[in-house]
């Protein structure tokens, strides 16, 4: 499998919670950081139970892209809960076994423009 | 070029100022768009406008991982402008001539940890 196919299926067994398969994709040695709150997750237990913990139920993943290639790939997905929905981009590094080694994750929010662009560009 | 190639050149356009290069690898029905703000630009000549006036000068980009396929990339690069840094990370859509033809921007910024899953994490 490269890089695209076992994000795929990482975020297949996200929405079945399928916590085994889960865990199967991820080395034992996985580091997840969080560069905005500037977290981090060692090991791949303790990342599964993160998981299946946080943030409860209900949410479901839809990607928008997956891409990369033998050994890194990138996600975009909707992160929905209900009525709300926020976007998470996710870069993937894999070892040479094939499995996920680091996740870096990514949750940009919303904000308002800032001044001195509005010549250029329109709101949607 | 592949679009990992084609990102590769956008961003050493951009840090060289070089407007014209980096004008010539983009499609002029360019979309770009930055979902935060919900701002949008359209046409290759607005684009490359916005990006020669803002935000100014003295600023680089260091690509942190560039990656993808044929016809689509990512990036995720550091913006400094002299002690400051911010985190970016761009989704790119290639047309059949190999032309950026849709950009989709994010800017994640720092944020505090969520109570809740502290027993997991540690902080860096």
């Amino acid at each position: 499998m490269d890089a695209v196919t076992t994000v795929g299926a990482y975020w297949a067994a996200a929405n079945a919670r399928d916590w085994a398969a889960f865990g199967d994709l991820l080395s034992p040695d996985l580091v997840y950081e969080l560069p905005q709150s500037r977290e981090r997750i060692t090991g791949r237990a303790r990342y599964v139970q993160f998981n299946a913990e946080y943030p409860g139920d209900g949410w479901v993943v839809e990607p928008v892209r997956i891409l990369g290639g033998a050994s890194y790939a990138a996600s975009w997905i909707r992160f929905r809960v209900g009525p709300d929905e926020q976007t998470g981009v996710c870069f993937f590094d894999l070892d040479e076994a094939g499995l996920i080694a680091r996740i870096t994750d990514f949750w940009p929010e919303p904000f308002e423009p800032p001044g001195g662009r509005e010549h250029l560009t329109e709101r949607y």
